[in-house]
């Protein structure tokens, strides 16, 4: 124990004095190992104190070699739990008991949350629908002009069969479901786009990409791929692409209230709903320019994503959506949300760490062999209502002037006011 | 402690029995035990397994009532660190040791960005500003038409220091630096813009303008606010007000390198490198309708957001930008990274539990009394380093046909193919 | 004679008094009549003048009956002419004598178009091509949410033969090429593509689109068109979905021009056009948020529309898209446009009248029995390289600071400096 | 005689057999000679023909010498009159009798705002405002990276009376309001924004910014102008920056309609046309990814333009805008137009010519040397209660069906059906 303790202290002075870098650790150290060492380094490098990133239970051999180089330990984030939610969908059934998990450091949200699933709950449950778009990947290329592109395109409509057999030998979890070309000036963009199963799906789709480019597309006409992602993909940036064909799953959710159960539940009323969504929703984010016509997809998408394993930084992309709120019946409301774009799945990823695990094991939606992909539906039904609930508490918070009360009294007290 | 496992077995049952709701639990109940009988209440009627979340050494009575609701653990996500960075800010100095912590669950990330580090490193280091827009809030107002609305902003114009009393009366940490209307129809949107000082500052900015429209405004003018957030703010959704004015930080980072740094570090050239930049970021997102001209600015703004307890929902924000390179003397290129809307804090919100305090503490980003808002243009500073570090090194992999090959050596093997 | 300009003093008088309204005149008046009538009210009531509109060699009757109500003569515009342009398209042969009628009150545009087209002569002709996407009209009906959504929808996709024959009842020249659905909330939008060979075919589109929904839509599933347009089409308004997918022709032009040709005709090099191109059309546009990648396509567009007798209004439209110049061989530049929406017409709408149907005999666009929608590609071809010499002449001026000079020589003196 | 027209076939010859080109022809011949020549040259080398577009009465030597290059003629827009309008403005008086020249080939259109003027009169006349935002023009600079532009942008904020008094030495009708620069990479973008009176001023502005860059700013500096337009600006494409911050006259119109006049005289009722205004011009689009949320200000903006001589490719940057119809008061509607982008002016440009002029003078917008600018503000204002009384009426026919009826009864036969 002492020498190999003294050993360490050697690999952390090396690391210190820079005759070692972080990522230049014996591979024979344990992850753990390595870990501590490397905070130690860090810790006595800049002065840090990592008391806390130091006690985690995550599998540290996974974290450090499939998610996370030069691993020096866990953030913690909290987990809330918002439910139960009740959902019509495809996937779901009226009657599950659905409990959805959200990490989150954002005081208020997940009350928030809940208090909107109370209101879905008496009002009779949410209509869901998720639909696969499909995970893209657009591969840009350059030509000499015009000539060549015509070339290039005819020879890829001609050639899809084979672009096909060559994506689909990468994975046996991976369709190619069509490919669409964008092309000005002597560049060609190729959007692939992949049915990918239960996974999200976007390495598949890269890897596959790779394949057909490298060994079929470059190879047959001569044109050279100049970025494997040529941002008409579009990942993890808003675009009016994603937000017109939809990228990953689209997401629909709708609820039918009743001027009753917007007294009691939200505390407001069908006029003063619809007007908040009217001024803030519609005409709001038209004054900004906006491509979120919503409250705050972004902050339930966020909190679930992080929870269950997502890549949050495609909260990116599932931020844009468009919220509506019609006055329906005599004193009720219409309510409904869709967010187009939304990557989402229950397999690889974040999905297969520890927490992560644990969280979408709430929810049922394990993949199941007979029905590829149902699970990510599933997830996406659920999310969809998850959304619907957070819209429908915060907008109603405007109506009763609730949002900053809410915050003062539940929120970060940290900054001395 | 056989007794009170007994009770909490009761209040385990009432909970699965709907008797009782997750967040009525009694409040002598210690957080880590509500927590406990949060999580088997949950297990028992979803069918979870709640192992590792329940393991955390983070503060449960802070994260359960500050950060929170019904609480049940925490997530974890594998925190990794990159450096060092070299930077010549107004906030750094270019001999300083600097690392910089990401928690991801994405394989590759960490790595590619510590390549994007070296590069710079072995420029020279990168030149970077972090300019404080400040935070923005706008509550939507409803006019009886163009004259009352004229009227209205009339005295707004003639208010502006009463206003300004009042919302800095809720926090010695705020300053309001103006008022921005915006009008049409019956709608008018004032979109106050507040410098919060070391803090990101959004529900600072709440508060104050809650009490400026039920305490003055609303008063005195008669005219009704119908949402305290008008979606003209823009908080967590994409837009081009942001994109044109920014908000929170502007960041700005650049760095000169020369073709043998290209070749070595970055295994690419300065050509290719400008191709790509011209196709992807400039093409591609044009093609794609996009407002982020850049590669991955939303991957490392999610990992280091994550780590360091900001909000992880305003990387939507952050997702918009342009990434420029150019060529620049005999075989080399000028890169640059531009965000025009990072909301960051180095104190409030998530920034107070254990772990992304701890993240923080290796930046040296903690606030100074004698100048306040420094520590956050500091970490603005340091950010838009990083971020251009990601860019080049990402940007480079394209270059070498690199980017799928690292997703497969690194990456995430789950999904079988 | 007498009696009759008497009668007209009674006419004129009744409309001074109001007694009459502009539009309620005698159908028995001849139209020219009627103008007259109509001006001399005018004049009695404004204190206008009317000496020159009044003075006109179009046909009245034509003007007055199918192109503008309350007709009172005649605006005048002068036209100029650009060329010759030298075009390898499909539909324009290499060795052609092409000039471009401009009609346009801006100095200076005319002649700057001319010195492109002198470059691109000299490069050896512009490659072009015109893609005939089709005209669009979007529909928007109302449902009661999802459910009954996604039954019309799956009614329109198993209609769309029954849909096409009523669709294409309506005209011998309209087909119907697909039906787009866009849906959220309780909001649908169908988005007819139609091809209507050499007409522009709004009117048309509309026409079989009110036939759809009024004869079979409706009746057949019960929901309600609320608009027939419902800007999901979208005309006459800047678009990203027009952006992206096009609408009327998709235009491309593009030449290589050398060092020579740059210096000698556009007094120019590569690498400053290169530069202009890339600050002010790509990062330029970006700043701004801007789907007008270009120099000023809308100038020469609204000369020619104004000219032929297209639609002006749809200049807005045609205002979006791309510019690209870059470098190629060892001093010279590759240069292309691309207008992704530009709808055009060779028969129909103003084409009809006298001064725009000399202007378009100037092209060679007559419609031919034998290849529907040939004259319209054709003339599509002649705009695209049109706009291409308005690119380069006006990009060229930039980099020799000849912009305002231009205008100082050339211009409108009219305002005393 | 004779002889004169000798050698004019001398000059058509020389120019068939491109001896001599279009604007090489002698300047002692008479403009309308000149014209001649060119069209009989044109008519032979293409088979054009041009009896009605050589019958002009506007003056040859103004057309040829400032607006028009290669001169031939000119082409004929019919042009029509709508009215009465009842406006309150500040420029217009309620009592006032406003008849607007409208040019356009559109069947139906002049009698749709005619009904729309109607609608707005029974209802007691609309409420028009007209804000001078300013013409701009956005000189695009390169720097070495953040530090030179850093000093740069400071040199210019302490210099900006000096340059103001540059600019304004350029014409006594120019004032300098501001210059807001946006920067990122290497690029700076300098949007200087000028009061030019009764002018639409983007030639006066665009020679102001030569004088300073020439003369002040790059010799000062040693920053160079890469452009003197750098699409910041934005001149004739659609833009968020116009969108967000105005550009020209911002301009706003609103009605409120009892019930009693949307039945009379619209034939609809509050909650049709509401619903109309949501489904099309709010959600449909939003679906389009639109900066038009409206039905058609460009039809109504590009006939004005069109009859008065303004710059109809600025109906581009007229189109984006907002129309906003809410339920009033029992049975009525509050109905408004906001348009934040047009360029107007009621001297200079093509306002000289003789229609024009003519057309312009039913207004009584003429320049008064007591109040510079009211002239183009009241244009504005009038402008804007048409552009309601357009929107009024279509979304009004939307309500009634009658869009496509109306087209087939007023509009375009000329297609065979």
């Amino acid at each position: 124990m002492k020498e190999k303790n003294l050993e360490h202290d050697d690999l952390v002075q090396e690391l210190v004095d820079g005759h070692r870098r972080l990522h230049e650790l014996p591979e024979s150290l344990p992850p753990d190992v390595a870990a501590t060492v490397r905070r130690r380094a860090v810790a006595r490098m800049t002065g840090a104190n990592f008391e806390t990133v130091g006690q985690y239970s995550l599998d540290a051999a996974r974290a450090s070699q499939r998610h996370c180089e030069n691993f020096i330990g866990a953030t913690q984030i909290p987990l809330g739990v918002t439910g139960p939610l009740k959902i019509r969908g495809r996937w779901v059934q009226e009657d599950e008991v659905l409990y959805v998990p959200m990490a989150t450091t954002e005081g208020a949200l997940v009350a928030s949350v809940n208090r909107g699933c109370r209101a879905i709950r008496d009002a009779g449950g949410a209509v869901t629908r998720a639909e696969d778009v499909g995970i893209t990947r657009a591969p840009a290329f350059r030509t000499s002009g015009m000539e060549e592109t015509q070339r290039f395109l005819d020879w890829v409509r001609s050639s899809e069969e084979e672009i096909r057999r060559v994506c689909e030998a990468t994975s046996g979890h991976l369709k190619l479901t069509d490919i669409k070309p964008q092309t000005f000036g002597s560049s060609v963009f190729l959007r692939f786009r992949f049915a990918t199963g239960d996974a999200m799906g976007m390495n598949m789709a890269t890897i596959a990409c790779d394949r057909a480019v490298r060994d079929l597309i470059e190879p047959a006409t001569g044109v050279q791929c100049v970025a494997l992602s040529g941002n008409y993909c579009v990942d993890k940036k808003p675009s009016a692409v994603n937000f017109l064909e939809g990228r990953g799953k689209k997401i629909y959710a709708e609820v039918v209230l009743d001027g009753a159960t917007l007294a009691k539940t939200l505390k407001t009323d069908a006029r003063s709903l619809v007007e908040v969504q009217y001024r803030k929703n519609l005409m709001g984010s038209i004054a900004a320019g906006s491509m979120g016509y919503n409250a705050h997809f972004a902050n339930v998408l966020a909190a679930v994503f992080t929870a269950t394993g997502q890549d949050v930084a495609q909260v990116v992309e599932g931020a844009m959506g468009v919220t509506a709120i019609e006055p329906r019946g005599p004193d009720g409301v219409f309510a409904s949300v869709y967010l187009p774009d939304v990557p989402l799945g229950v397999v690889g990823g974040g999905t297969a760490l520890g927490p992560q695990k644990e969280a979408l094991s709430m929810l049922g939606v394990a993949p199941h062999p007979d029905e590829p992909g149902a699970g990510a539906l599933r997830f996406g039904e659920i999310l969809g209502a998850t959304v619907l609930a957070g819209e429908l508490s915060l907008l109603a918070a405007f109506t009763s002037g609730d949002l900053a009360g809410a915050h003062e009294r539940l929120g970060r007290g940290e900054i001395p006011r």
